[in-house]
């Protein structure tokens, strides 16, 4: 599915909400050809100014080291990004709203631009180059501040009738449970993302488990997070271990739930979490043998970490462009 | 994407956990040549012997009438189908597990046979004959004893990687709520099915409300089903009304839930309660449109009744073994 043509370049370029990641690739190699990460500026012109110089910046670089041409560029966004290739809205960019990135962007540096979500770019580069390579029905959860979603059937991106697919972490798991920013109760990524994870281990400091964690950050609840609580869990606290295990309980019923709808082949999990292994794998495997429906009669899907690290989303909105234009 | 060859006539069944629906059609009609229905016998054997005979009568008549002949047969059958046709598994035919339907039925009638599951098949005739004509990203619900689902992606059946996809039913959406047959709790189908609205109803006059239905089904609360409610609220009981409204939203939660992951651009709902029509479709429209992820920033999805009734499923199970034999 890449481009066959090999001696000009694709830049791809991950708007996050705090940072900008860029990466510029030889859509027939296996690696990225140099790469670079900015703070994200606020505000829409700011954003762009940003994205503008990061792709100069890494085009200029490997044509100095006798590298060729950039002739395209991908965007991975945070949120809805429509088939124009306009950012409609993300609630990690709350500035940053139906702004027509890819028009605005092409016009700024004279090649064609494509735009698509950030997940379902991280997704992509997973398929192309990652865990999820030669799978032709494959789902990529990027496990953040959100849950962020990739899809793909029959070896194509899915991105739906609008460009829209693939945002699972506002599916509600629990119409009782926790307020989220996007106005509802319960979403998915209250429970099963980074930030579910800290969110879990604070509730757990408050009922007065979690008492070696709660120690290392100080005694204060607040300064729990996700981070903290994988590595006491990695250390072997059983504290920890019991929250990740719920943690992994609520990914693997999210999983199960999606699995069912769209049966995939392989199930791919990417975000900083992923150092945790199999300490959150394993029970997120049996979790949705459990919950899967049917699971006595069908093939168990494997679950796995993702291959490529944070520059997953540039990658492969890089290695789309070079299929798009 | 129907077939070309318009002399030869294909049948088509909708096997149910409780009746055994089968139509035949010439692929290139507008509507089925003959319909019949038969109770669904139990065990393996006696399903395929009542499969064998409604197909058979069911060519033999229109052969009769100066029709051509049966050349295929398709097959929507209640859970998970395989790729090579094996019915694995359904909660409503417990003494149908692993039956290799395709196989044996193109031994018995000595056509080619497909098999997808029912709603899938139900799906696909909405999709070619019915409420989704021209849609290429569609979704569909059956709202019956449970929730079936039928979903096509860029004009096509979504299969998924195993050919189970499409069981929304089993959704988790409360994990806290009522057990389900399937061993989980607070499926979908628990609420949003033409059970679940029975279910809602009974625990509203277990709590005192609903009383004119309560007292048309002579006062014992166990008798109350989706139908008496919805009949109740198309006659204007207020506390029937109320009773639907709650269906409605917990229908419009699941469907924002899956409109995240996939971004349809039309979703039909079928089963009999699509006879309630705009008392329940208003307010699942009102309830999606508030409940999907960035509702402000996209297209509104048309959510619309099923046109093609209870033939559906044998309708669609005939054009898919058109296109595929």
């Amino acid at each position: 599915m890449t481009g066959t043509e090999s001696t000009s370049l694709v830049c791809g370029l991950d708007l996050g909400g705090t940072k900008l990641l860029g990466v510029i690739v030889d859509p027939a190699g296996t690696e990225p050809l140099a790469s670079a990460k900015v703070p994200t500026p606020r505000g829409a012109e700011g954003v762009i100014n940003a994205m503008v110089d990061l792709a100069s910046t890494l085009a200029d670089q490997v044509q100095a080291a006798g590298h060729g041409q950039m002739r395209a560029l991908g965007v991975g966004a945070p949120g809805l990004v429509d088939r124009s290739g306009t950012f409609r809205y993300g609630p990690n960019l709350p500035d940053v709203v139906d702004v027509p990135l890819a028009d605005v962007l092409s016009a700024r540096l004279g090649v064609p631009v494509v735009v698509d979500n950030d997940a379902t770019c991280a997704g992509w580069a997973e398929h192309e180059r990652g865990a999820s390579r030669g799978a032709n029905h494959s789902l990529l959860f990027t496990l953040g501040t959100g849950i962020g979603g990739g899809m793909t059937v029959k070896g194509e991106v899915l991105r739906g009738a609008h460009g829209f697919a693939g945002e699972p972490g506002h599916m509600v798991v629990d119409p009782s449970g926790p307020p989220c920013p996007c106005g509802r109760r319960g979403c998915w990524e209250r429970y099963a993302s980074g930030t579910g994870l800290g969110r879990l281990g604070r509730e757990a400091a408050a009922a007065g488990r979690l008492t070696a964690v709660l120690a290392k950050v100080g005694g204060d609840a607040v300064l729990i997070d996700g981070l903290v609580v994988t590595q006491a869990a990695l250390a072997g606290d059983p504290e920890a271990l019991a929250v990740m295990h719920t943690f992994a309980d609520w990914l693997a019923f999210g999983i199960a739930n999606i699995l069912n709808v769209v049966d995939s082949e392989i199930v791919v999990l990417g975000g900083g979490l992923v150092a945790a292994g199999h300490l959150f794998l394993d029970p997120v495997r049996a979790g949705v043998r459990d919950l899967v429906m049917g699971s006595a009669h069908r093939p168990e899907v494997p679950i796995v970490a993702a291959e490529l690290g944070e520059r997953a989303g540039a990658w492969g909105a890089a290695l789309l462009a070079a299929t798009r234009t």
